[in-house]
């Protein structure tokens, strides 16, 4: 099936361009009888919209989002759950200069290349915009899964060489650049301030953590949780890798440390990061992620046209010098729609 | 879906437990026309089977692939291709002591835990043994994929703290744990036998690089080319982490270091990995993953039994020391049915 | 997955209640490049909308559609395109009084014990409205097939105990009923009328024929193309048969008249209506849908409440004494949309 | 997806040709605990076997079913079920002559132009053996809906201008036609005999009703539980047509005539055949379907060969002279598959 739905039971199918009339989103499987109302999804897209922050995008968008079905007096009928945000006019004309180039580290060429033709204004379907879809379809999968006592929790654990030491989840909203380690967070927003005043940009490690999530969800052989996990946040733009439980670091243990041994109370360490076999072990999932540098830069860089002529690019506008901070929330959405979907596929198989 | 298919047009579903009557696969979506028999397929299980080198396990399986319909006169006619290995009898009283335990690193208490009962001969679909449904399709896309060009390689890069430096193709296939390093192969080998011989195990990382594909084949926003590759790998048991060119280095990457600049002769380097935006740049594929240590490994481990009481667990039976240089073919029949489904995901969107 | 999504390559996603905020359609996997304009939507939504003629509900809707993303200058893009149209707020007071009542012939009953809860303002997603969505994609589709040579066409052949015997595709968008026969549709308006005048409504049988589309369509085993087909239409609310070439007049035919025998020219007969094994032969497309009377009829009909308690309904409000002639743009946009579907699968199958 | 899958989380996917190795079904999603074992799959399968009555071919085929994964000491474990039948050599010289020859009313014709070579021997997957698969999937959905209470039964209600009058339920599995009206049955018998005798052939039309399925199953919009069904019958090869409850009559029906009018007790009627709105009412669900006569017959029927040139065709070997006898189980089980599915798809929206 084309590429823009995710998931089999809450599914979840993404619409709309930066700069076209409208992105949004469908979200068909939700539970019925669901409380759910506007606010609920604001409060989650006002996590992502530029403009939140010093380390952000200074483009102020409010991104109110439109709820346009699904939902009778205050709770989901179970039928698709339409949510949509206008796009405002961003200075289309800003991307004139663009049109016949490939930016660096942009999916410019590549889209080119796999469509034959593109729509040059900003990045269309590549465009950080596209999230916002992912974001409201998450805060719906967020409140159910709530209810079912799953907590979702991600922040930046490295950026530009300073790693976190701490771990204090109540500091993680409270600093701009979500990390949970209120001193590291301040380096990190140095560092990020200073790439952008030398016209630069950085990257990042994103950790997401979740709380109550049973033994059994995942399904063998190829709908593993950790491969469905893993999927959900490979598909977010920025983000090149994805490692579970002790991840990378297993290369270098024995067996013997990697295991997780078991006592009466459960398990005695979590190199597993929560799944094994592909399956919820019932510790906490943690996972971690890593966001490349942001592609655009205010500093001229080799490139060609569409007509072979090589020059150089230079992206000024309003960009985020680092893409983390506000794609946090993205990560934790994406893992919400998949949990929600497993909760799903786990009642269906047993039913 | 319930977890045993993959792929959208190009489609696996895997059947079989390690002490069942059968593993094997069914392939839907062959090219018709495609020249395929028995020999084509049995060229690949033959690099994953056991029994293989001093450092896989001594027990001796042929994994005779037995290819029952959808090739007629030495053609794929286009229906579906059903191959399939029989089991032997592999001493099942030999997991009579397993059967209530819960063996450390094991799916046997997730297993549980998500179906109510278990089969607990082996590992049932958890085994490794139900890869060999995955390489048998595998083997049906290379050959489709070589048709056009492409060309995949795994290889072992790091292990148990030893790093390879060197790349030779060449040298991959002609060393036991197939490195592309013959003096770190060499190491790598010493350190397994040492870790069979203190009864325990290891692990290491795996790069894949594939040649070949043009510009232009994934599929946004959900169906990213390294998104699915990235599913199709983490669905591999042992495997806990992936990452795509720079990887989790490009978290202390600046934008202007990491984006890959442009002149006329194409990409002047590949952080990205041959994908940006989710669709390949026609550069080459580079992806690196991560195998855990072999969870059995002799040595008493603290666990449970299904009652609840504490006890130890020694795995003996015949295992590998580390998985990786057997699920090197697997990640690569991954990668050839990943690729082979966007080859045609790509032609019916211009269709 | 849940049931608002159809197609696997020509992938539709409808939502929104009749008495919501929109409805409307996600259409993924446009070939790139296909001129499209919200003309072309429209000119389709004006042959289903109300108040056209007649014999049509009197309500007076524009439905004037807005397409939101995948087009850029005139041109699909590749990515979803979304479409939608607002409802206007349509006395919903009036539904006020059926809250608690389950109207005969109506999925009052059906939706309230599925879901738990209902949207008791007209039929929810169970309304008629919900085709503007498969319209709209439809659109798509046929624009997509004209340049493949396609055409689909359908018209009324039966109704209220009239049976057309011509057939001048000219006159089918000539009359108000859509028959092929100017004679029998001016018998068929007169019952019509009658029907309403007498508080009551009629069925009728659609004919569907679909000219240009080339021998090897259709997927064998479960995807025949008149299983698809079938499916697409009986997903049609109103519509509770389906039949294609001599249908169920082949119950009693021998085996020697039923088959389609060949000469040099092609088949000297259509018995099977242009599909044998699931795959189109060449010849012209042929089936028949039958479409139950209009539920909601302004006459006393027996029924119970939420409650359980027994009492009459009679439903006023503004109606169509036959769905029928609005529903023939609805079969013909199905239809395209199985096909379009067809061709890639079958571009993707060579590929 | 291609074609050979069937089913969201009761998922069937066969394989086999006619003449190849061996036919067969994978099905994923089967309630772990379900008590299951080859018995219970060849008890189904005797009932579509040849040979088994005057009325079907007198080819002598056991068809034992071999079951080699998923079931673990009687008990389903969860994970996919593997059957198959292993295909004797059946004297495939005899199509040798055929190899060239498009057969009239067979899938010889399409199959080439679909996939560009063909399997000659027999009808390959569009042979009626492919149905083994579908009968031994659905004897596993019986057993699981017979815990859930409710029973399937299809019997002949027409065929060869004969209708049946009564219906004792019981009658059904005494007579080789399987009609549930004893003197009916003579006859039909009476007119295949003569039909075969006459090298000629006969269709039918089967019903089937469905009991004890609860209110509420059915999922709006597309995959309405009609829509299913209907698709699902219309991919057995020789059903041409299914009509759900009053049929195709409505088209001559009044609304008031048409509706089911309700009371304390429920529904006075059943004109809507048990679903309305695509959701199942609680009353018995009832639909018929028209096989077609059966494609080869023992006389020259006009056709031409691959290179174009005019000839005759005469289909000797051993063909049922009536398909729908051996047909009925099937009906049933693809029944059977879709209902499971829908039982599973509602216990995972209310999850």
């Amino acid at each position: 099936m084309p590429g823009s739905s995710f998931g089999t039971l809450f599914r979840v199918t993404t619409f709309g361009e930066s700069h076209g009339g409208a992105v949004g989103v469908v979200v068909d499987g939700v539970t019925p009888g669901l409380p759910l109302c506007e606010a609920d999804i604001q409060a989650q897209l006002d996590r992502r919209r530029p403009g939140q922050s010093a380390v952000t995008t200074p483009r102020q968008e409010t991104d109110t989002v439109q709820l346009l079905s699904g939902v009778f007096e205050g709770r989901a009928t179970g039928t698709p759950v339409m949510m949509m945000v206008h796009n405002r006019d961003q200075q289309p004309e800003a991307y004139a200069e663009l049109k016949d180039l490939f930016r660096p580290g942009h999916a410019d060429y590549t889209y080119l290349r796999k469509y034959g033709l593109r729509d040059h204004r900003g990045s269309g379907r590549a465009s950080g915009r596209e999230t916002i879809g992912r974001v409201a379809a998450g805060a719906i999968a967020r409140k159910q899964l709530a209810q079912r006592g799953v907590r979702i929790t991600a922040c930046c654990i490295r950026a530009a060489g300073i790693a976190c030491s701490a771990y204090d989840p109540d500091e993680i909203e409270r600093n701009i650049v979500r990390a949970a380690d209120r001193e590291a967070a301040r380096l990190i927003v140095e560092k990020i301030l200073a790439a952008r005043e030398a016209h630069d940009s950085i990257g990042g490690v994103v950790e997401c953590r979740v709380e109550g999530v049973p033994a059994g969800l995942g399904d063998p052989v190829f709908d593993k949780l950790d491969a469905d996990l893993g999927k959900a946040v490979l598909s977010i733009g920025a983000i090149k890798g994805v490692e579970f439980g002790a991840g990378f670091a297993a290369a270098d243990m024995a067996g013997s440390q990697h295991n997780d041994a078991m006592d009466r109370s459960g398990f005695l360490s979590n190199h597993a990061g929560g799944i094994i076999g592909g399956i919820s072990t019932g510790a906490e999932i943690v996972f971690r992620v890593v966001f490349k540098p942001t592609a655009s830069i205010a500093r001229p860089q080799r490139t060609v046209d569409v007509h072979g002529h090589e020059t150089t690019c230079e992206t000024h506008g309003r960009h985020d010098p680092a893409v983390f901070p506000r794609g946090i929330p993205v990560v934790e959405a994406m893992t919400a729609i998949v949990l929600e979907d497993h909760f799903k596929r786990q009642a269906a198989l047993h039913a």
